[in-house]
């Protein structure tokens, strides 16, 4: 099954733009996944103003991979940035990284605490966890997933994420795909002794639950 | 991978025991299902009182699963009878049939409707949807779900879908596997045009889920 991965920042180097896409074949090798970037945005989007920007370029390119036969679509965003506006316009599953991620926690526990990299936790991911959301926090001093590669990054993140448990998270989401890319997930893990959940492996999980279901449907 | 599955409900007919792991297989091929079911509740789960009395049985059945080395354990019942207690007690990962269709929905958008056999809607499903749950319906004068395989049973269950997506529901949940036995949930999405979403078969998606990430962080 063929699938379309959305990166929201302008990726030059071929390796860094299917990373997403190479951790979801992975997981599930079920999913051969295609991956395309939106143009001229290489800061990717940090705020409502670049979101709005690269909304418009988002559906051009979501509007293509279902030209081009895809089975489903991934926003590979943990601000799931037009994933509304995607499926008004097309007629395969279009699944969001931040709504995925959150979703899937639910059904891992209550107690839901966010790790976010620098910035608030994205509205998607508020809106879905409710009043299961018990926790939110960052690392200190980390200001991109550059940092977080550095020996005091990585303490900083693992602090950030025992912080959360503390507080009485049950399961961690990790707020930000740049934490996927640095693929942090087990570090914590292993570190926290709970649940840390990736948004990008959890948008797959997704994709293929959207895809059976409906073979099975038909079958 | 071999999952065990618990029923909540006594059944001596081996194929209708078996009946929610071969969907689970269907749409999961990569899920190998082993099913075993409370005893002495025929009529299952139904009030608080018998989730009382069955939450023993199943945590019972939860540790033998375990016992025989299963990957996962699902227990197949949309109100999450002991799926907390279970957790406390088995290292494997527990799901239930009712957090794993409730978190799934909100995967697919934050209007979520609740359409149930006759019961309330599970607290469960209640507290993760959250502010997101903005319909609750059930097919009027069915008492279970002998009665939704005849001609009528069937038309009062279109309509209760009916006005859950006139109420603005996005995506439908199903709050009973009775639901699932007879597998309503395609015949319902095809009337109403909005994704129905099944509890066992989201069930399975989650299990699936919760080994491959593993498998990854492993690799």
């Amino acid at each position: 099954m063929k699938i379309g991965l959305i990166r929201v920042l302008t990726l030059e180097d071929e390796k860094l733009l299917n990373l997403h896409g190479r951790l979801i074949e992975r997981a599930f090798p079920e999913l051969k996944v295609v991956t395309r970037c939106i143009e001229d945005q290489p800061k990717g989007i940090y705020d409502d103003k670049t979101e709005e920007i690269a909304k418009p370029k988002i559906l051009k390119l979501v509007k293509e991979f279902e030209k081009e036969g895809v089975n489903a679509i991934i926003i590979s965003c943990a601000a799931d940035p037009a994933v509304e506006e995607a499926r008004e316009v097309v007629s395969v599953p279009v699944i969001g990284a931040g709504s995925a991620v959150s979703a899937l926690a639910l059904a891992y526990g209550t107690g839901i605490g966010v790790l976010n990299l620098t910035e608030e936790t994205p509205k998607v991911i508020k809106r879905i966890l409710g009043k299961n959301l018990i926790a939110e926090d960052h690392p200190e001093g980390v200001r991109n997933t550059l940092d977080l590669m550095t020996e005091w990054g990585k303490r900083e993140v693992i602090k950030a994420a025992k912080r959360l448990k503390r507080r009485g998270a049950e399961v961690i989401v990790l707020g930000c795909t740049g934490l996927s890319t640095i693929r942090i997930a087990p570090v914590l893990e292993e570190a926290v002794g709970i649940p840390v959940l990736d948004p990008v492996i959890a948008s797959g999980a997704v994709t293929l639950y959207a895809l059976r279901r409906r073979v099975l449907d038909e079958g």
